[in-house]
């Protein structure tokens, strides 16, 4: 591929700067107007923002029932009613995953998101069934996006016999993370569930990340014990506690010391800021120095019909979670959806620089602010260089 | 104009019909493939869902910064920092509410609603030049839209000398709703406060629509004093309290007697379910049989710049609030955007049947829920039978 010139957009808002890319990695930075005009223009980004591409850091791909008809919600109330109606549901549904999940993560593309970290069922009432297929997604969309896949055991580990086994299969085969899920409330047995997790990454040598739903106390004992871990396993940067409900039970200034720690080792803390639960202190976490990112969960499944995978929205949602109206938190709402994910997904040359991979979203707003609250769907999305979606419609295959 | 018909639709996911429409009415109701060949054909809804137009039920439409250049919000933290800045602000702002709340309410047709209530800011900083606005406004579109005007006294009634002359006038000049604003927090005197709207809503035989933010056991115990009142009054079916954020900090079973007494007085209340407050219990409250309406509050103003103005989103955003996953759930957030805000503002009319004014929503979906989750923006609006939006484009004027 020769260079070429995206002209005229506003980096974050910035002034405007013309964009010189080379083998699908944004080569330098220009004032608007002062790129080579005989050089090929990829696009005329008519003063447009021009943002990272968006980054989807909890979503799962292989239960969302996207693209077929309506389904009622019929889970019952508890998490474990939700998890075993999911599996009677999904162990004789007869629209396959790639059917499912691949019209779904187009959609995705479409909104602009490139960067992805989908949880993946492993249980042992359909072995590895999932993880196949959303390995073989993860190849089909291998040019356009990255998809980390995460071994969820989704309805227990230690209670489930023969799921841990699973789980190592899984990594086998070439998963990029591992998953975990409430250690109490679902497991059963916090230290146990947490060590194999933590023995699995250290002898995969991978990234974990780990569902908590588990409520006050007790959560916030668990990531207390998640940061023993992590730090006794040197696996600082690495991990990623999800949900992380308990923070939200406290009075923030009760978590300072917690959230110091947290900042220290590296942890992450996902936070989709569901609005009818308790969540995490966004604001306070930030300010300590924790890394936050945030995803949809689960898009149109058997857990919910709601989502639609646009990242800009759950920026919206957060915002709108917290009561945020100022130009910096909307901004703060943004960076989570784009460089937390980033941070916590660990996804190298990610931004808008000289040495960045080309992974872009141009969009009519004046700033980060206007672009969450507005969210429009004159989107452009560029993968590697490459125009792979433009108002809201994937061209990228 | 002649008979028309609306082929191929189904009523809130129902059976397929013929919608025969005369005069702007609905006409009546036939078996799809069953109207006259020979009719002419409005619109092939193709099996479309058939929505009544959407209900805003609480809007400042005459405060909105809309069409105008992103402005970043400036407000300080209170309620009254909030009054104050915004009056710093629109007093000197030079875009009329003409071009901001004109183009606004052309964009709110677009995502589908007909019916509107827009409360309207009544001081003494500037007198009467919103209500002048927005009867304007009331004029330019009232072959297409049903806009209810609220004289509301933003910056409080009695602490703030020449208020209440003020709502007199605004009344005179046609105002149809007498509004309030939290007699104790702000005007200081709540039983004055009360004792003055109604006597204004007595005089003038206009109902009440009641900004009640006041929280816990004061604002509980005004809404008792606002039920003593309408009682008193013989206004029963014509108050509506709006935000009522003291409800949601009870158990809702601890409001048993109170919600019993709102559905005897036919009192609604109006919930935007913001979710970083506390808010009505709107699921008990409506098995008690109170009405409970909804709307967008401040859509891109100095208060916040969030808002849409669409009734859909709306109603999703009310589901996401409460946790509503089930189909019977989101057709109750369906249900509060429509009939809901159509109990509360008191429009004749309303509906699908035979004899209902033709006002209508086409929508591609399956069902009540889909037509929330999915929020297409493939809507066709019909008011007073003729086409006035489509695809998101509004065509009305």
């Amino acid at each position: 591929m020769n260079s070429q010139v995206i002209r005229n957009v506003r980096p974050l808002g910035e002034a405007a700067v013309d964009l010189v890319l080379e083998q699908s990695v944004i080569q330098a930075v220009l004032p608007a107007g002062t790129a080579a005009l005989d050089m090929d223009c990829l696009i005329d980004g008519k003063g447009q923002l021009l943002l990272p591409a968006l980054v989807e850091s909890h979503v799962h791909f292989d239960k969302t029932l996207w693209a077929t008809p309506w389904r009622p919600n019929t889970a019952g109330p508890t998490r474990n009613d939700r998890i075993s109606n999911e599996q009677g549901l999904l162990k004789t549904f007869d629209v396959p995953i790639a059917e499912r999940a691949g019209p779904l993560i187009e959609h995705c593309i479409a909104r602009g998101s490139l960067h992805f970290r989908s949880h993946v069922d492993v249980q042992t009432v359909w072995g590895l069934r999932h993880i196949e297929a959303m390995l073989a997604l993860r190849e089909k969309y291998r040019q356009l996006i990255d998809l980390q896949l995460v071994a969820f055991p989704q309805g227990g580990m230690l209670i489930q016999p023969g799921t841990t086994e699973l789980m190592r299969a899984a990594l086998d085969l070439g998963v990029d993370i591992v998953g975990g899920i409430d250690p109490a409330a679902i497991d059963r047995d916090p230290i146990r569930h947490l060590e194999t997790l933590f023995e699995l990454a250290t002898r995969y040598e991978r990234g974990l990340d780990i569902h908590l739903h588990d409520p006050g106390d007790l959560g916030r004992w668990e990531i207390e014990r998640i940061a023993d871990m992590t730090q006794a396993c040197g696996l600082s940067g690495r991990v990623t506690i999800s949900h992380a409900y308990s923070l939200g039970a406290f009075p923030p200034n009760d978590l300072l010391a917690l959230a110091d720690r947290l900042a220290e080792l590296g942890i992450s803390i996902m936070s989709c800021a569901p609005p009818h639960v308790t969540v995490p202190p966004v604001a306070m976490l930030r300010s300590r120095g924790v890394n936050v990112c945030s995803g949809s969960d689960g898009i149109r499944d058997a857990w919910s019909p709601m989502g639609n995978g646009d990242m800009l929205e759950r920026a919206m949602l957060l915002a709108l979670r917290f009561g945020w109206s100022k130009d910096a938190e909307l901004a703060m709402a943004f960076d989570i959806v784009s460089s937390g994910g980033a941070r916590a997904l660990g996804i190298p040359n990610y931004g808008l620089e000289a040495g960045c991979q080309a992974n872009l979203l141009l969009i009519p707003a004046e700033n980060l602010a206007e672009a969450v609250v507005d969210r429009s769907m004159q989107r452009t999305v560029i993968s590697h260089g490459r125009i792979v979606a433009q108002g809201g419609v994937f061209t990228g295959l």
